[in-house]
């Protein structure tokens, strides 16, 4: 038996496509409804197979949902959220997929209404340097991480509900505080991002002959950079102050770093570089 | 007809091996010899289809050779230099693989015999974090860039062998003086690996579970870290002036992306990620 009867999600982007193939490739929900702000993005939508139901309107979409998906951009996803949470009936799992945690699950879950609605975060580890529903595959989630972060009087059910959903796209999950979530996924993804801007920023004030240069290294190590600015600046807005801690303490590698060059320490970088490699072998 | 009657390599190792290979498979020469400093190595080398000769006599091996290439270890190629560049004769083409180019080119062009000697350094940018005979491919070369390096007065003719020599590899050459090269690869070779390396040693110092929730971006960013300690340590060393040059001016670019963070600049961090993005298109 499928998991829910229906599942909608909103905002049809990369995320949310790939969401709705994989859901229904899966059987895990029998209908799969889709929500748009655009109703072009909508008529798309309506000529796919994994699209059952479409809805134009944000207050309907929620309805008669076992599970909603929020898969909006993440500038306008507190709005919408307010806005789903409070109208879900019928004991509605609401989630996200947004890659900060804290203030939405705050929102979130202070909008709830108990027998309701249950609103527990999701941050499904997948996604591209590109964007758009064209990019879309069922296979996204595959093999991937999932964090979801509930607070600790969340019903039972509904977060091994959630956690069933995920599991059933492929993913691995693992449950953290949305705090604790926001903390690491600073040092682990927003500050790599960080990293391969500033590397690809410092290029280009290089002269553009030296990029013919590069080899396979600087290609995998600044790849990210390529992600999309003004998502990637509302990231790092939501999640500033973990950030900043993050980018910090990796700064004092980089000094330690710069001290043995300047000093010739040379048994010590040695040391330092073995210490990374043995490091990235469990990444 | 091929380019030359005979190209020696001087240590198979990845490098080495997957050059007598390509060398075999494109018919650049009619015999390769390969010399290396352990038996057992020689031993593994005499049963490979790309192997028509060993010799364990260094100083002999380099005789008779239209082109020496010495693919031996970072730390002791001075040393083999010395002793190969004078010995050759018949007019020989002596190049090297190693990643830094000042100093192992003026040995090479001070020991080298008018006549009967030409040293010209090259630096196929190719490779793997991988080492060793057993990851030979012989496509390793295919589309990759070349540098080389003569100085101003060594003979066109040669030069332009040299020339042929790795764009017959399927490698797209360029011309730099070993100074240049040295200070180019500071910025796109060695940096993003002191780059990589930092936010691997970051990560060795946070709980260990945090690793498992990694995604691509920061495997990709952080891939390099894997590459030998030894060999990095020796490559930092040689380089190190340009190199702490190229890390004072990065480390400008994250001064300035902390002071964004600091002072909430939201509009220019995301100027900042844009121009990193559009340099990236770029690599």
């Amino acid at each position: 038996m499928p998991l829910f009867h229906r599942v909608t999600i909103l905002g049809p982007g990369l995320l949310g496509a790939s969401l709705c193939m994989a859901v229904k490739e899966r059987g895990i929900a029998e209908k799969v409804r889709v929500w748009a702000r655009k109703e072009s993005a909508l008529d798309k939508c309506k000529q796919e197979k994994w699209c059952d139901e479409t809805e134009s309107n944000l207050t309907q979409a929620a309805k008669e949902s076992g599970l909603v998906v929020l898969c909006t951009p993440v500038n306008n996803i507190e709005g919408t959220l307010a806005e789903v949470v409070g109208e879900a009936t019928e004991n509605t799992i609401i989630t996200d997929v947004g890659s900060v945690k804290e203030t939405i699950c705050r929102i979130g879950h202070r909008e709830a209404q108990p027998g309701q609605s249950t609103f527990i975060g999701s941050h499904p580890m997948a996604g591209s340097e590109k964007s758009g529903m064209e990019y879309a595959r069922s296979d996204l989630f595959d093999q991937r991480t999932c964090m979801i972060t509930p607070f600790k009087d969340d019903p039972v059910a509904d977060v091994l509900k959630l956690e069933n959903f995920w599991t059933e796209l492929g993913m691995k999950v693992q449950q953290k505080s949305p705090e604790e979530h926001d903390k690491i996924v600073a040092s682990v993804s927003h500050l790599p991002h960080l990293i391969a801007s500033t590397l690809s920023e410092y290029l280009s004030h290089r002269p553009e002959s030296w990029l013919q240069m590069s080899g396979q290294g600087l290609k995998d190590t600044s790849r990210i950079a390529e992600g999309d600015p003004f998502l990637w600046r509302e990231i790092m807005k939501s999640n500033r102050d973990f950030l900043i801690q993050a980018l910090d303490s990796w700064s004092d590698s980089v000094t330690i770093f710069k001290k043995m060059l300047d000093e010739e320490k040379w048994d010590k970088l040695e040391d330092f570089l073995a210490r990374a490699k043995e490091c990235r072998k469990k990444f």
